[in-house]
């Protein structure tokens, strides 16, 4: 089956500043500290230009929680990123709890999908909401997870819902950081 | 419950060269291709001193596999490094093959304790083999794990009855390179 992640984990970059390809159009702080705004976002799995207001690095890396069953799903639905009527994009930069961490996998496990449904209700949007996690805190980052989401406008109301259904969870009750951008893709 | 992971990541660095509180005694080159000899190991989680041979960074993170009950098994059987009497001390870098990164979370579990008992193997050999994996796939390093291990010299028959048992398990069937180096600590 294709994954992405088998061979090797891709690093990839996202800079906030005066380069990029996405635009700003909006800035939320959900929970802790808030991160700097700017113009322009730049992803890129290479060096960023310029200087950016900030950097954060994560990794796309072998899923923790998801089973076979769940991941042939998962494929069967996505489409991926990149489609040409994807010109909004999300960042959603979170950090997790200390309580988090401590607890073990199975614990970890049964908080994030039978209580949380955080795969399943990702699953609900797809193929509309399309989705990517890196993972940062093994690198040492200031927050724990980035994910990336790509959608059409007119699906913006879809992506609302997930959003608040993901915050409404008992898994949410571990994030700690939270900050959300919003971006729409500049006409190359 | 006490988690040396729960707050951040440990970055631990592995150097060897001409610097160190360990002296090589034994490079055996199991699967693939093998690393250069040096005479001495520095293990820090500062940069390290000098112009190693090579150096090996890894993370002590969350562990993927364990569950609450084996955690607390583990926690109340171990005594943890740097023992006065663990005067020896080995490290494995090992990589699995993409066929493992390929499998989904509920497979790996499954091949790595139902079938391999890989937990349950390190357990039996508690306190005298104490043990730390550090993860370093995610940060682009060569090996996807680094093993430490420490024990008194007396207890070296049964650290290598731990190494034959994981070698002979199905989870071994998934590592495409493994390389062990074994030290004895030098007196201060």
């Amino acid at each position: 089956m294709p994954n992405p992640a088998a061979n090797a984990p891709l690093l990839v970059r996202f800079a906030l500043g005066q380069e990029g390809n996405w635009a700003t159009t909006h800035l939320a702080t959900l929970i802790g500290e808030t991160l700097a705004h700017g113009p322009r976002l730049c992803m890129s799995i290479d060096a960023v230009p310029g200087s950016p207001v900030w950097e954060l690095r994560g990794v796309v890396s072998s899923l923790r929680y998801t089973t076979r069953a769940e991941a042939m799903e998962l494929l069967a639905r996505s489409e991926g990123l990149g489609r040409p009527a994807s010109s909004r994009a999300v960042l959603i930069p979170i950090r997790k709890s200390p309580a988090w961490w401590a607890l073990a996998q199975d614990e970890r496990r049964a908080i994030y999908e039978e209580q949380s449904r955080h795969t399943s209700i990702g699953m609900k949007y797809l193929p509309h909401i399309a989705r990517r996690l890196h993972h940062s805190r093994d690198l040492g980052e200031a927050f724990d997870f980035l994910t990336w989401f790509e959608f059409a406008p007119e699906h913006e109301p879809e992506f609302d819902s997930l959003l608040g259904e993901l915050r409404a969870s008992k898994e949410w009750t571990y994030v700690d950081r939270e900050v959300e951008f919003r971006f729409d893709r500049i006409a190359a």
